[in-house]
């Protein structure tokens, strides 16, 4: 995708390429006639364009769009004069990491590494439960991020956060074999689902606020509720059940963080432990990036402290008196 | 090792083999001679034995013994008349787990294992560091619990939860490759070496009470001294010193778990972590393993929470309505 | 019901008459023979008894029963020697209130209060899913208690503490008219159903232990689930499911207490309101009850505090000085 | 009072009506000569005044006057220039609600409401505390709100709070008539008396501050000390007295809360109870009466969560799918 | 004050001396002819003792005896026969500190000191309110302990404390001179004076439950009721009134140890440290005194940690390596 | 010292004098020549000069110097044109209280009130390692604060509390002379020396951040290993070095502020409460200083509640009613 960056755009311009909608709406001009106002970005920054074909109707925020057209300055600031302008399609293969923050890998690769895992489950009603899951929350999952702010909060995130516990979930069941892979596997799968019924997000995977039954009921009873669902259609009950939507229910440790329940079985514990190893090191990681060497950041308030970047360059060097 | 049981074992029956001492007194009878007056035991049970020789001196309580006599009953309870004994040496090659817990590795293998991961680190100063602690604890390391209750409670109990938690390290450094496996897996060695100071465990890892130093200053701030100590007299200063002992005075967590500090980097909060998944998985596996399937524990108060054995046996089988 | 109480039998005196079952085993006497060894009490002591016929089943513990016999002493105990023994049917009428706790009204008296509220609702979708709910617990809301201990701990106790809570909640009604009274009565009546999931009760309201979905899940996120189902199984959907479902999940009122979500409208509050009113005035009016005026009770646990019966009867007295 | 509402005020307009004072002070303008400057508001807005007669004297902050005179705009803001002004005298009727927010009824029918109920006691020692406090505390009863924001912060707020709880403690004791009515309905009125000593009221229930005795003691002890001073001047001593001083003393409920006792006989416990709910009612009420239904608050602190306003309009519609 | 030790007693031995009365009862023997049953004892023991005398009078437990007998052996347990007995008088001149723990001071040395610092006080209203109510409690004061079992539970155990903390004030003032004294000097005397109030104790000081008004309001709102009140009757209003009862009331320092207010001056702050002290400083030094050096304690619950008495006789040697 | 204070400066005024440098940097002006922009304190304000001499040094902030020039008015704001300048020496005999907050004694006299209490010590050991401390932070001492605002945030404010502490240690001590003077004076002395590592202070005791040693491991714990460090130099070990550890350790109190460990031995209780009192009277007097009597501050974070100015003037009339 060669197109310019909106940070270094100037005037007199012209320019070609794929933009994300904002915001667009149809407004009347001094003279009655109809224009479209929109304010369309990349991830270097933000410029307001107009299209004064009336007919021209206004895109959804958070999808993206290709114009062409010119830039002028107007009282001072850049503005975009658009000519044509059009919906992205599939054949355009856009970078949308061009646009917005997204995952590192796309939503088909992720979903592959998911249904890898899911294919090779021994238990069938637990495979049965999610596969079920999945292809209900399929289309949000292509999206959605994993929170508003704290962690992942990107495109595709939500698929970011899921396929990293299952890296890791892998890993820490070569240490403690005893432990049911089907069941922590499962528990990671399912954890977060119903944050796409929690939040509203755009198809950029930007959030604006919570959802009635997000601040109602919270993902956790919403995932509960929905696994009960998905057995009763399929015909399950018993054992499985329960112990997914008990490790749904427990999966944030403790009554104050919102989980009823603490984790009462090994996998529902591991499950929590992974969700959170995770969440902070994606956190922590996005904030140590952003210091120097030896510098402190500010007080972190989602993580109540204040973070330190090592010198880590320093750390093999000999340092004798 | 093939002696009989103390559970096991009948009146007017011959004996020999290795016992564990609990305690041993010289006593004197009501004739005026001295005897030996003993409590013995291995993992099934304890029998008060009895050395009528004058001269014999009591054994230290915690070591092992070879005993070879008979047993009679006495008031009604078997006691064993002993004839020979002297202490256990190397080439007996006693397996001591069967007369006290264990854990499933020797010392010496877990030390091996411990050692390969420091041999391999790319800083030096750590390197050296380490070595310098390992070099100071390493005969207590030998036996020392790692608790004297909750978790690891068995002989080499700290070695048995150090080299399982390097296993849990070096898989999540494939997960996040962006940590600095030398700080995490120093992290790792050093965070509870001082529990052999803060605890007076006899060689069988068994712990009567905590040590002055241990109630005054606990493990963690002992852990901070002593790494001084050692990059003193190895004439390192600077970065390397600092983080190792963050690492150590913030492994608790949170000031009301005994961490005056949070982990303000991210290996010594994944450090924090590992710590605590090791020793719950062991707290966990040990409490499950008790229980029958679909049953609950009774609530284990320092999890503050019951526990539940899941009926793993049916949840591959399809429980369709 | 005219037959003696436990507590006065005498030995050789005949009884004829109603027992609630505490345990019942069929055995293997001295001779071979079978026989039946019971535990039988009313609500002033408990007897054993013994039916020397080999062919009698055990009845169900928790079940009621007609026996006749004679008391006679062995080995300084009394003991019943049953003749003839047959389950209680209806036509017996037994007062259950002899042999155990029970609440006030009876069952259907306490149903028809129920049943007259719904049938009085203005919301059609609220009043079929509170009725479909009540038809699924319909059976064990005749004798579950209303907790395992703390209050309301009696035959018929959820019933009890439900129409209790219906009249406090037409009262308060009264005074903020404002509130939607579909939402406060469905609520109170659904508040609590899954009680009946998440202890085990025998059908004399005695709880034994919680059960394995009460453990893992309790009864307000069972509630919710139950609610879901309901609603789908009706084809309702929208603002009713999801307000009945928030108050289900906030009626505990905090996050400590079971609640991951605070009630955020007024008829949620009240609901929780009314709860710990009804429940409190049960624990405290049984507590007082027991004590004599001017005098303090020991600290109960689950109230935090010492209660106080005060004077009331030297209220009215002047008493000047 | 037919008057035009400050906010519908043009320049060069008559005005002929009440107002209230928010300011007033006598300045000295460049010509040496002295005038008042004040600002005056009624329910819509506030609007400043001169009154350029050199001996007019500056009424109180809080108090109402009447005023004519004509509107003119000085530096472009709409001023009020004062010909008359006098004092409102009871002859005036003016209806206060117009001018700041009020209790919905009057003062004169709340006391009423109030001494109806004390009349009624059947304990005399009682009645005579409750009617001496009531008489002592008699004049700022009639303007004091309930609390200087959270609920009531109104003009004869206090009486609106106290007899909103009469209608509930009676509503309660219908429930629950083993209560002692006479205590309850004691409490009630006695529990926040002692808010017009910690708070400094002006005549409109507008609260500036806190009184050095409220910030130094509080309401809760203020109130105890008052009910022993009126007991010792009625020569009345024992139960009653220590009944109602722990009424008062513990109804905030919790020591966090500024009970240092907490409620330790039943009606001690309602009382607490029936403040919450009538407090919360108020502020909940308030709340969501500005919301639009299907939205949510913004977090409000004093509740510590966001409010919802159902859809209460689509409750009675069926929904099925 | 020559007599035997109880402790020491052997059978047949005369006896005469005093002995503090445990409980003591008239009973009928066996011949129907009346005797008293009393449990006597000194700071070293108890014993039973029997008064054949059908006339004689119980006398009150927690009083002073004078009695003449002697011992014999009945059951295999010493008891003592009394032939003569009369209750103490003042001549006697008792050390009662051999019959139960005393402080080491007399009430009346004590008493000195405390008047002594009052009559020296500068403020006349602070001086006169502080010997009012010493002048209410002074009977109570001569015996009633600071606290029923943490710290200063013994005999004049509230004087103990009161002109502990007096000495303590004392030395503050010397290094913070700007601190008003006399105020300081006020609220160490009345702090605690309501536990006579809140407390039962007989005559020795020792303390069997709470009162009424203690459970119900606690001595920290009493005594603010006891200040106005005092004030009340010497016509004495504002400042030093209002002062006086907030360093009664905050002494506590915090809402979760019983102090609604924090001290908001600084010579309130200053009450609640010296009174910390004084209490931390009898409870170390008591407990400590019964550990041998280089011994930690059991947990002590009141202060939640473990304490130590630290090889004092080591610190002076020195201990090079 | 007799310069104007810069509040008061004119324009067209002379200057000579001393002033406390809070910037300085070299810069190149619009003709190409270098010259210095400073900004120069005194304790009454700050004024931005400048030295046109392109050899000028920019001089360290946290110095003092001496300026000679004149002021004029530049863009409406006063400049300080400067002629000369230099470094302050000690023959200058510069009053620093003018200039910045400083204890009120100078560190000279405060180190001298040190030395004498540790040269009296009995125990040889601990008066070693007290004098080796104080040795190796010698320099730091003259000028560091106690805190970087809370309390003593002053030039040598450190010295300043220490020696504020040992005269209430002192006297405490005559209050309970069973302590240990050795150990209390010896607590005092070190027990925040090593905030001097924790903070980074100018020499003017102006604290811009904490260095990277305090964050990571705190005054409490730096101050363990420095202990050690100089136990270990003087061949000390044993029971003078673990108590000494230990109240380090404990000082603050409480797990939540600071201190892993809470005192386990009366001295280090003692040590405690004298460290807060000191601090607690410091920032309150300071506080009630600003304050009229009778008046009420701001809420106050650090002490969570609002202070009160007594009118300690009204205290010593008689004011009866």
């Amino acid at each position: 995708m060669n197109q310019p960056n909106i940070c270094d755009l100037q005037k007199d311009q012209r320019f070609e390429g794929f933009l994300l909608v904002r915001s667009a709406d149809q407004r009347t001009g001094g003279n009655g006639s109809k224009y479209l106002d929109m304010n369309l970005a990349d991830r270097t920054g933000e410029v307001n364009a107009k299209v004064w074909d009336g007919n021209a109707q206004p895109p959804m925020p958070g999808t993206v769009i290709k114009v062409r057209g010119g830039t002028l300055e107007y009282n001072g600031r850049l503005q975009l004069r658009v000519e044509r302008i059009r919906g992205m399609v599939d054949s355009d293969d856009v970078d949308l990491s061009l646009l917005t923050p997204c995952a590192p890998e796309t939503p088909d690769e992720m979903m592959a590494q998911i249904n890898a895992k899911v294919a090779a489950f021994k238990s069938e009603p637990i495979r049965r439960i999610v596969q079920e899951m999945l292809r209900r929350f399929d289309e949000r999952l292509q999206y959605y991020p994993a929170a508003q702010r704290i962690h992942h909060a990107e495109r595709s995130g939500l698929l970011h956060h899921t396929t990293g516990m299952l890296k890791t979930a892998e890993v820490i069941l070569s240490v403690y074999p005893w432990l049911n892979s089907d069941l922590l596997y499962a528990g990671v799968i399912l954890h977060d689902l119903c944050k796409t019924e929690e939040m509203d997000s755009d198809a950029m995977g930007v959030v604006r606020d919570y959802s009635k039954e997000g601040l109602l009921l919270g993902h956790l009873v919403l995932g509960v509720t929905r696994i009960q669902e998905a057995a009763n259609d399929l015909g399950i009950t018993g054992e499985p059940v329960v112990l997914l939507q008990h490790m749904m229910l427990s999966h944030h440790g403790e009554p104050e963080f919102g989980s009823p329940r603490k984790p009462m079985f090994p996998e529902a514990e591991v499950l929590h432990w992974v969700d959170l190893l995770d969440a902070r090191m994606n956190e922590m990681g996005t904030a140590i990036a952003k210091l120097k060497p030896g510098v402190f950041s500010e007080k972190i308030w989602s993580l109540d402290r204040r973070l330190y970047r090592a010198e880590y360059e320093n750390l093999e060097t000999s340092q004798e008196g």
